[in-house]
């Protein structure tokens, strides 16, 4: 594979092809409601790693999805994305005024606009995942809007938001903040492997056992990475209010493990995560990249 | 049809098994994470009158649905229906302290269990619409996915609700009300009939054409008629805050028509409810008196 792109100019590729699927997606900003649209696109367009729809687009590379189909996963699994964070950052919730450099949507408009904006990005996604074929047929396809739909729920992300907040303040054991983690990032992180290879050829059992415990584990490492990423890092770099997590007296795998155990636990998700795509080959390439990336994006 | 029971039994009758569906697809509220689900559940169980299903399931009637698929079309749309009453009650949107007579969510539990409350919801009502069979197949069930999702997002719902946003304080034209409403509270009351017909059979063009203006007109009616409501009614028989809507200065029917020319609109809608239904004969027996019981449910 002499013409296959380098890692970095993949990763460049995708974001772009992201961004221009999220633009095309998102109402036009000219249209009633204006205002509403204009804040939608705000939330969404310009910024952002875009770690879900490489994750799905990996994946979509291991069945053989067609990119135009993980297109409309990984819009779907972003705009979840996007809606939870306008929706963390409101007052209420964590009340954060940066996310990605810029003014945080409430910040920018006003807190109704954000709660709207959220609410819309959350049916959108939905959207995203119907108007278009993403899979080799309907029936196919109207699962992977449940396992969406699962993944951003009150048994997923929103009910990890809420042991979220409940937990500040309060001791957590690893296995309780496990529980957190994996419902609120691990869940539509592992969401967007899932769909992204639901998106190609149907994957036979030990193959879908393997890719969903690599998705559980790169969900929780990420997380874990986050965690060291917020105390090591300043405002500068993350474009966030750094050291949040630790203000508000939010358990973290830093706060709980130290610093040196958290970049050790991360380093034995990664082996895990290599070790369990090995058995794909040069198909998972793309996925064992990604791993690495989110490990060593800083440190 | 000696056996058919009277409208009202018939109402009662789809009110309960609305309930007891809407029971069923809640999550437990002993499971994790329990103060979620609890509030979830006080959000919808137990109150308000399930226009929308009894809408739906006069619709699936129609078009010969059988009931189980139209209790998931009726889920999906109250579900859609509740989050977005919790959002709106709270403090940053109308700041509402009662609803059905009881303390609103962010009242009862707290401003951030309100906010997730209602994103969770939300994707439940998705996950309600693809869980089970609610057509009959699954590309036709993908369609209504889709239509829930347009009904509910910015060119829909939300949408409606960001320009009554903006026009606190403006005196709108007819034509700019009517535009806010067939978004605010018309998109979704036409998608609970649409999607209820959808159910069953497929209608031809012209049954299609008529069930929609029937919807339409019945979406806006509704409106007028809680204009009216609102501007008649004390705050005990109503269930929640009275007169709230011209204290905030909110542009209604009745402000802009007065009481008796909003009173003349909304029987002029029925009248063209009726006729509208009138070639279905007695198949859309129940959509009629639906209409009737809409307009006629307190003056």
């Amino acid at each position: 594979m002499s013409n296959r792109p380098s890692f970095k100019d993949w990763m460049g590729q995708i974001q772009q092809r992201t961004e221009s699927a999220l633009e095309a997606l998102l109402p036009d900003p000219g249209r009633a409601p204006q205002r509403l649209h204009q804040a939608m696109r705000y939330a969404v367009l310009g910024g952002g790693k875009r770690v879900r729809p490489l994750l799905a687009h990996a994946a979509g590379e291991l069945s053989g999805a067609p990119a135009e189909r993980v297109d409309r996963v990984s819009c779907a699994v972003e705009l979840i994305h996007a809606y939870s964070l306008v929706h963390d950052d409101m007052p209420c919730m964590d009340d954060d005024v940066l996310r990605r450099g810029k003014p945080t949507v409430h910040v920018e408009y006003d807190q109704p606009t954000a709660l709207l904006v959220g609410d819309a990005l959350q049916t959108l996604a939905f959207q995203a995942l119907t108007d278009a074929p993403a899979a080799d047929d309907a029936a196919t396809q109207l699962k992977m809007v449940g396992m969406l739909a699962c993944a951003s729920g009150s048994r997923g992300m929103a009910g990890g938001q809420a042991i979220d907040l409940a937990s500040v303040g309060v001791q957590l054991s690893r296995e309780e903040l496990e529980f957190m983690h994996i419902h609120k990032t691990g869940a539509l992180i592992r969401a967007s492997i899932l769909l992204g290879a639901r998106a190609g050829r149907s994957l036979d059992a030990g193959e879908l056992q393997r890719l969903d415990h690599y998705a559980k584990v790169v969900g929780l490492m990420f997380q874990v990475v986050d965690d060291i990423l917020d105390a090591e890092a300043d405002t500068a770099t993350l474009g966030k209010t750094a050291g949040k997590d630790a203000d508000n007296d939010k358990p973290t795998y830093v706060s709980l493990l130290g610093l040196n155990e958290a970049r050790r636990l991360a380093d034995e998700m990664l082996a895990d995560a290599r070790a369990t795509l090995s058995p794909f080959g040069t198909a998972a390439g793309r996925l064992e990249s990604l791993a690495d990336y989110i490990v060593h994006r800083a440190f």
